[in-house]
């Protein structure tokens, strides 16, 4: 697990020192005045105090987040959706399940999921911990009734010696499979984007175009959405983007003033993760801004400054999580 | 890639030198008299003159085994019922596929398939090449007419770059698809079992009553089918195992003869690839072992003899191959 071995060295006392004697050396005109309206990645999402993160909660959460037999079919799994080769998402519009059903929405990556501060594109859950049960029950993604799903682990003894690692006895609940896979989603952080790289002091982790776009993106306001760590501020907005009469997280308020509210979704790993919006519409992130630009801000980039923005969305890939592929019972 | 990094030390003169003087100690009443009726796992499979298995092949077959878009739905690949968390195999009666379609035969592992003289349970094709192609058009499988998914590759600039690497230029081909996923498929062995470190001298590899196991397996006639490195002759042989109606190779060829005749299934790592037979109706190998006494042996086997084969089957599982998620553009 890279969470594991990878992530402390590179937060050494002596890689911070260096870091900060860098930025200490040379201005490039855009540090001094952009660099404080982003975070760089932590290492690790916040970890509520009633789920702490230990290693045996990642091993079964892994298992869990790989395992077919939990669906109605017996081949989809999280992993099928939320596909670690395709940056944890899946590339294609809107998500498509048990027995082929397509659904309303594109599949959001799990990347980084754990910084944000609602689930799914409608906020419906609070936390990773909330979330993960929804797919498993749902008709059109994985189709299976939780207690069937339970059934179905506790007839292995291996998933039964993982829960007791995990947690002390053998009893599988939702709420412990919940919470595992909570955790093991919690490790799928990508820090050192050149961003982050870039915030935290090394001048030349951008390029002057990246530069540029990250000045573009500020200076017309983007970061009052996308802010924080994530680039999100898990905060709803309405939006109708092409091809979408999606009614958002008015479905599940009922408030009038959350008609075609959406999260704000993360900008981390964009350039992984399209066709991009609720409906997976838009192929390209040089359409995508184009989009934001017309409907959030009631402006058109030029050319220039569109491709300036992108070659920023592109700065913000970060080093991407190494798992491998559990042996399952 | 641990074909790169792992097989190479272990062949090394030191050990193969150890392996001999320790078969030469001792004996154990089993290893003179049964050793020879089994071949230890060669770390490669054969490879063809006309597809010579190169790093940029295996990178490239790799990419393509694990790719979701090359399927009418987008999101089924060969990794989703050959799947390497369940010994490259599905766990599941029969394979499910395009839009929750299930087919009539048990999803067979690739596992050591570069071993079999055979593929597909009915031996339609000779060999990996052949067999490549036809999950991606059947349409109960994958269901993407080739021309489709050759479409659907050449919209990737990476995809088109990997072809280069493999094959020179940049044509991605019916044929090239097909070499490069049999050259991954070439590399995903597994030798080291308990059986071939016994075989190769290590007495103590495998227990007692796997020994007895290996002495019932020959002395009842199972190794007139199950022999070779990856135990199957490749051959067709006719047998109805419980619930099966299916006329096996009589379909291919129209051959009286052939009907109810199936290839003899590989036996190794059969611990991992339950349930098993045609139909995959039989979920232990306890049930599969009375099934085949029963079926081509004409015998019951007494509880303690059944036990003692399983445990030998238990000593065919070998080292996994240890492949990385690819990153797909």
């Amino acid at each position: 697990m890279s969470w594991k071995t990878k992530a402390l060295p590179a937060l050494g006392a002596a890689s911070l020192l260096a870091v900060a004697s860098t930025a200490a050396v040379a201005g490039d005109g855009y540090h001094e005045r952009y660099s404080n309206f982003f975070e760089p990645l932590p290492y690790f999402a916040p970890i509520p105090a009633n789920n702490s993160l230990t290693p045996e909660k990642v091993e079964l959460g892994t298992m869990l987040f790989f395992e077919p037999r939990i669906s109605a079919s017996g081949v989809i799994s999280c992993a099928t959706c939320h596909n670690p080769a395709l940056g944890w998402s899946d590339r294609i519009p809107r998500a498509t399940g048990h027995d082929g059903q397509v659904g309303d929405r594109n599949t959001p990556t799990v990347l980084n999921s754990g910084f944000f501060g609602a689930q799914f594109w409608d906020g419906r859950e609070p936390d990773l911990e909330g979330q993960a049960l929804g797919p498993i029950e749902a008709d059109i993604e994985m189709n299976m009734p939780l207690d069937e799903a339970i059934a179905r682990l506790e007839e292995f003894d291996e998933y039964k010696q993982a829960f007791a690692r995990a947690y002390g006895t053998e009893a599988i609940t939702p709420e412990r499979v919940a919470h595992a896979l909570a955790s093991f989603q919690r490790t799928l952080n990508t820090p050192n984007s050149p961003l982050d790289r870039y915030l935290r002091g090394d001048l030349s982790a951008m390029t002057d175009q990246q530069k540029r776009g990250m000045a573009a993106f500020v200076d017309n306001g983007c970061t009052a959405c996308h802010n924080g760590p994530a680039l999100t501020d898990s905060l709803f907005h309405a939006i109708q983007v092409p091809g979408s009469s999606d009614l958002g997280r008015y479905l599940v308020t009922g408030d009038e003033a959350d008609r075609y509210r959406f999260k704000t979704p993360t900008l981390r790993n964009v350039a992984l993760t399209y066709p991009y919006f609720n409906n997976g519409g838009t192929e390209t992130l040089t359409e995508a801004v184009q989009v934001m630009g017309r409907e959030m801000l009631g402006r058109e980039f030029d050319s220039r400054t569109n491709a300036d923005i992108v070659a920023f969305l592109h700065a913000l890939t970060g080093d991407q999580p190494n798992v491998a592929i559990p042996a399952l019972p």
